[in-house]
């Protein structure tokens, strides 16, 4: 090698790490920005304070969705380029009149404990349903028990989340089969309902309602579900443990319409470089109808409105185009995700990088990337931007139900890793409400997602 | 050397790692069993329970403070070998009859804003003060003003806790002296009064009191003292802006009594190999009179509780002393922290470690660290047993004020640090109440705790 060319090897390396150097700082010094505008001025716990307590819960199909959809719609037509919404449909179910129910410890003497029927739920007779109960902590259980000890009673699952599995949503994977699923496998055995203890490790007396499928099973053996507080669980249970023949009634008049049209709520900042990748950040804009979902996915789609909003606060002009878009039916069908993801494929779109919030407005601590080890391997590093901010958790893991549907083998999807230790504290329960959400928290949330679609929107150019 | 030296030690290193590896597991196992028994039966929560809603606030020379030292008593008497009282002399301030506060826009126009007396402070005349205001952010710009402009009125002290720095301890830090030092410096001036901005980064009505001292200025010399909600203290700031000729009004009758007996509650489990040197695991057990001290520092003491009934639970055996000690006075006066620690020294006592929780009881973050770097250095690789309970930031920093006084060079001090984001809202006010603690948060820093002082007790022999 000649010692020019030594040179100036040697010359622009130097240029290139003092220019990374500088870019380095660069990237650093603006998400200060952007953590100093969402803790200053931020706008995400105004929104969510309207969105909570002017509109409340939101079940897809229910008036209340579509006014969040037309509050989406002009909120963020104040702060973006253009506003669209996205038709989809949706299922349509109706908790109907107050459920109730109670355990009759011998004829005539009964105790009140709090259930709700689970979202998708038939209705019980309009006289209720009263039959002896069978408690099992698992399919295999039944499976075990079989249609003999089954026939004719309520099922009632009472396998508990564990308390002892520190990141809450696994202990809620490792469980929730007992509400998704239990009617399904009970049915079958002849069961006359089911009753399954709440999605929660507090012992409380609200029921968390959640997603339940039939799937196969026919109309005609259907049976209706419902949860069960945790304290009312395991009142029942140790109340069977003296007595198996102690009855249960319970009574509600869920109702399932014919799916609705609603809408996905879509705004646009267009790319100055490369408008035609797209960036999408969003949460969902259903919740169950018992809270007024201000933790899911309130938090979520107040954190997303707040990326767009404090970007073009601080006058920053992407090379990338970024979405926000508000998903319609995340908790009971997904149709919001689905139909996004459908019609971007139609248009034959460009996405390049999707980010969900939908675990709570609680402190963050980290992303979770659905993407290649490799692009995994130099997206890591970013982690140096975010100590500062107390959020070093940066993992491989899943990113969000409504980006899910865009993944494609090129798409970067993420998700948003607050701490999970509060989250089912509240989840799709009556409890869930804007009182639950810490305003720091919500915004340190807001400013982590901002610092991230800015770092994205800079990333392999 | 010869090759049978060579075999020799080839085999003491395998045979070392492989016994390091062995503790290592086990060290690990027993770290999960702490976890699981404070998730699964746990008794910090129900203790809280008590001590918040069924003894309430328990500032120092208050009867609430002794019914808290012999609640503290009975319940240590049932989970360690021998319990005893440390008597301690402390501060006897009394709120009095609550605190009145008005803005007068224009003669006879009147808005009420809330106030409390801060800590220490004296008392209005009965028939309160009355007079002009004016607003400053730091003792410099009062020194700017001088006597001139602020004989007669009321000093207003407005600089906010920065929202905008992560750690709120930081910013608290960075404002309190308002609080602590305020009236001290207004009086020089001859001010009448002080008026302080609470120190929380919400905006709210609470009124957030804490401790101020008037040090060297005479009695004849001394102004009283309260702190504005933030709210009204915004309130006050716009009025000031459009017509500095308002006045403000306020009354209170705080008064300060002879200082009183009181007691730090001292319980100790015996160690087994070395009885002498002395652990401590503590809190505060007084706290400000308006809540109910959950988090500040209700938190902190059924933790250190809690250290000792998991470790008896599990059937351990401490190699060194373990004590847990209920501080007395820490919020305004540290009496108890500085007479355990006149104490020890008299008794020639060897303290071998210290660790504290104060400051909340939210999901733990980390520990810092008071030790030299040499000590330091080989306990930052302990993270790796928190790792997986979401807890990695072990630092060099401060521990706990009631600790404090045991420093001399030797002994190892800790502090528990939570997450610090909700902290600020509740301190000191009448929010901090048992609805803002949440079990699972509070269990996690009594196993983070617990896991720390076992992994102490197995340091270094």
């Amino acid at each position: 090698m000649s010692l020019f060319r030594k040179i100036a090897i040697i010359l622009s390396i130097n240029f290139s790490l003092l220019l990374y150097s500088q870019t380095d700082t660069e990237k650093s010094d603006f998400i200060n920005d952007i953590y100093n505008e969402a803790l200053s001025n931020g706008n995400s716990y105004e929104w969510l304070d309207y969105l909570s307590n002017e509109i409340g819960g939101r079940l897809s199909g229910s008036i209340n969705a579509e006014r969040a959809v037309n509050w989406g719609k002009e909120e963020l037509t104040l702060i973006s380029d253009s506003v669209w919404l996205q038709e989809v449909m949706v299922p349509k179910w109706v908790r109907g009149a107050p459920e109730y129910a109670h355990i009759e410890s011998s004829p005539g003497n009964t105790i009140f404990v709090p259930i709700a029927a689970l979202g998708g739920s038939i209705s019980t007779p309009s006289i209720g349903i009263s039959a002896n109960v069978i408690e099992v902590k698992s399919f295999n259980e039944l499976d075990i028990l079989g249609e003999e000890k089954i026939k004719g009673k309520i099922v009632f699952y009472n396998r508990p989340m564990n308390p002892t599995t520190i990141n809450t949503f696994q202990a809620y994977g490792e469980s929730v089969s007992q509400r998704t699923q239990g009617a399904k496998f009970a049915s079958k055995y002849g069961a006359v309902g089911v009753i399954v203890r709440s999605m929660t490790t507090t012992s409380d007396d609200y029921p968390h309602t959640g997603s339940m499928y039939y799937d196969d099973i026919p109309l005609n053996k259907r049976i209706p579900a419902a949860a069960i507080s945790t304290n009312g669980a395991d009142l029942l249970s140790s109340m069977l443990s003296l007595n198996k023949d102690i009855k249960f009634f319970f009574r509600q008049n869920s109702k399932n319409f014919p799916d609705q049209l609603s809408h996905n709520v879509i705004a646009e900042i267009k790319g100055n470089k490369y408008p035609n990748e797209i960036m999408v950040v969003g949460g969902h804009l259903d919740s169950w109808d018992l809270g007024d979902g201000s933790h899911d996915d309130g938090a979520g789609i107040v954190q997303s409105m707040e990326v767009i909003r404090i970007l073009k606060s601080l006058g920053y002009t992407p090379n990338r185009t970024i979405r926000v878009v508000l998903f319609m039916n995340e908790e009971n069908g997904l149709g919001g995700g689905n139909k996004y993801a459908e019609i971007s494929k139609l248009k034959n779109e460009n996405h390049f990088f999707a980010l969900e919030s939908d675990a709570g407005g609680f402190t963050p601590r980290g992303f979770s990337f659905d993407t290649s080890k490799e692009i995994f391997s130099s997206i890591k590093p970013w982690v140096k931007y975010f100590k500062k901010y107390s959020l070093d958790d940066f993992f491989i893991g899943g990113s969000g139900a409504d980006i899910g549907p865009l993944k494609d083998g090129r798409i970067i999807l993420a998700g948003l890793r607050p701490d999970t230790q509060r989250y089912f504290d509240y989840h799709h329960a009556a409890s869930d409400t804007f009182d639950k959400v810490n305003r720091r928290e919500l915004e340190l949330g807001a400013a982590a997602m901002t610092a991230l679609v800015y770092l994205m929107d800079n990333y392999k150019q």
